[in-house]
C-alpha cells in the first residue's frame, strides 16, 4: 500500500480499531507491550540515522532510504496501543495526559506521521544534504511527544 | 516504497546491515529487545486477522488490509535484530540453530515475508473466502520458523 494511503487509512481506522481493542477485553499489559514495542523499534532506526547526519557514521543512501521507509511504516502502529485504562498494568512511562488531552495526543501523532513521510521523500534524493532538515524535524516530533505525554 | 521493492532492497542490505550492527557495537540485550517488540507487534495483527477468520469475530475487510498490510511490513524487519552473540544477553527464546543455520533460518524469513505478501494481495479482494487459504500459510510460516528456531 502506497505511504499516503495507508497514512489515510490508517487514520480513518484508528478510533474504530482502539474502540474493537477495548472491546476485545485486550489487557492493559499487552497494549502497553505492544506499543513499547513498537516505539522502541522506532528508535532502532532513529539510531543509524542520527549517526549518519552526525557523520558518526558514513552516509549511505540506500540504508538511509530503508530505515526512514521503516520508521514511516512504523510512525502509524503504536497509538492503537493505547486503549483506556492501559495508563497503568505494566511498567509504562505514558503519561495520564494521553487520556484526558486526546485530540492533543493525536495532533502529535499526525505531526510524527507527516514528517516521517517528508524524510522519506528526502531519503529518495539520495544526498545527506537533503535528509538533514527533514530528519532534525522527525527527531523534534519525537521529542515534542516525550515532552508533554512520556514521563521522564 | 512498494512492498516488492522494499523485500528486494531489505534483503539484498539485512546482510550489510548486520555486519553494520555488529561493528556499531549495538549490544546482545538492545538486539534482543528490538526482535522481539518487532515479532509481538507480528502476533498483536495476527490475532484480529485470526478471530475474523475463525468466525470470532466479524469480518471487515479494510481492517483485515489494514492488518495484513502491517504485518507485511513487520515482516522483514526483526531478522536484522539477530546478530552473531546475542543468544544470550537478556531472556530469549532464540534457539542456537538460529546462528548455526544461517541458510534455513533465512529461508523461513523469506516464506514468511512471501506469504504475507500473498495476503495483502488476498485482502485487497475484499471477502472472507479469499483470505482465509493465505492467512493459513502465514500462520504455518510463523510455526515452521517456531518449531525450528525458538525454544518452547
Amino acid at each position: 500500500m502506497q505511504k499516503g494511503l495507508q497514512l489515510v487509512c490508517g487514520a480513518a481506522l484508528l478510533g474504530a480499531l482502539a474502540a474493537a481493542a477495548s472491546a476485545q477485553d485486550i489487557k492493559p499489559d499487552r497494549a502497553i507491550k505492544y506499543r513499547q514495542g513498537i516505539l522502541q523499534a522506532q528508535g532502532w532506526n532513529m539510531a543509524p540515522m542520527a549517526a549518519m547526519v552526525k557523520g558518526e557514521k558514513p552516509y549511505n543512501k540506500d540504508e538511509f532510504l530503508l530505515r526512514a521507509t521503516w520508521l514511516s511504516e512504523l510512525a502509524v502502529m503504536p497509538w492503537e496501543g493505547f486503549i483506556p485504562g492501559s495508563d497503568t498494568g505494566a511498567p509504562t512511562k505514558a503519561k495520564p495526559e494521553i487520556w484526558k488531552e486526546p485530540a492533543k495526543f493525536k495532533q502529535l501523532q499526525e505531526a510524527l506521521e507527516s514528517n516521517t513521510l517528508k524524510l522519506v521523500a528526502a531519503a529518495k534524493i539520495g544526498t545527506l544534504d537533503a535528509v538533514k532538515g527533514p530528519f532534525g524535524d522527525v527527531g523534534k516530533a519525537c521529542s515534542n511527544c516525550h515532552d508533554d505525554f512520556r514521563a521522564k
